[in-house]
């Protein structure tokens, strides 16, 4: 079972993947947690083109590039293997994030990423996506509350656009994901997470 | 106006891209030169990624994609700038060789890959493409000639396929491209550059 955690910076995903963790560890599962982009040596390499060459310079087609070229070692190198060994597989981001901040936020074309990300992915898909769902304006005064006077307008609307892209996505796949309201407790939220998971492994367990 | 090579390994195109160089500065022309996988700061780190790390685990998708993105950033970078500029732009391979070498060669599906190109090359297309015309059993004698024993079958039939795979994208765009015997001097495939060249620059002048 292949799961994805996505949703706005600040809303938590980080916290909430481990906390998965644990607790499908203390149940039982063989589990592994795996991270975009990177997660392989070879997409370390790649992190580290996209973090520190003159990042002012890089066109917006050669970063999704590079996050895909990430994403396409990781899926045959670290998560086909885990899937076929029966792991449940955790992502902390996954192609949803390259339509949701390259597409719909940077306004690239929709299409042309989908095609990129099915070359990229050899045509995986999660089995289920856990929206952490969060308004931009908290996830950015959770995020970055040392920074309020940095962020501008045009920044406050680009993360609105990335939140219209995500509900646009799950409107047109409802069987894929759950959104959880990110604006609670840990606790709560985390329980929240954990009934999605049950319910989703309950779905796709062979019938006695 | 801008020219691109393909070919096999030791077919002499940097030689000849070079010659042309020469030819076409001592003749006024603002010429400039790139090469692929590379060409700019951020595509050298993606051309490190490439040679550098544990290759043998490297996917065939991620290499597609790290050229693809080392491309996109050449293009937006240089070559556009350079077009714009009103220079003659040479480039040692293109998209051609992706086509050729992973799609024909490694058997990677011809038209996902084309899709990923025109993503990374934004829809630019070369004007003029030389195509330096070698058997690959000649390439490989001249650029391997010490190393002729390690050549297995396999070897052979992979560049065979990236020859027909040549021949085949020659017969969908002959306006594009020019074939030069490459089994001649080195001066004899120069003055047959030189007049494919001048030829592309009469046809594309405005007429007065």
């Amino acid at each position: 079972m292949f799961i994805t955690f996505e949703g706005s910076d600040g809303s938590g995903k980080s916290t909430q993947i481990h906390l998965l963790e644990d607790y499908l560890r203390k149940n039982g599962q063989d589990v592994q947690l795996t991270r975009e982009p990177g997660g392989t040596d070879i997409g370390e390499g790649i992190r580290q083109v996209l973090l520190d060459m003159a990042h002012e310079k890089m066109h917006a087609r050669t970063e999704t590039l590079l996050f895909n070229a990430a994403r396409a070692q990781l899926i045959e190198q670290e998560i086909r293997p885990a899937l076929s060994g029966g792991k449940v597989v955790l992502c902390d981001r996954f192609a949803d994030s390259t339509v949701a901040y390259q597409g719909y936020g940077r306004e690239q074309d929709i299409e042309e990423l989908k095609r990129l990300i099915s070359f990229a992915t050899g045509g995986l898909s999660p089995d289920l996506t856990l929206y952490l769902d969060l308004p931009p304006e908290e996830g950015i005064r959770r995020k970055l509350a040392d920074y309020q006077n940095r962020l501008d307008v045009q920044g406050l609307s680009f993360y609105r656009r990335v939140e219209a892209g995500y509900r646009e996505m799950i409107a047109q796949e409802p069987q894929r994901w759950v959104v959880i309201n990110a604006g609670r407790s840990l606790e709560e939220v985390h329980q929240e997470v954990v009934r999605a998971v049950q319910d989703k492994l309950t779905a796709l367990a062979p019938s006695r």
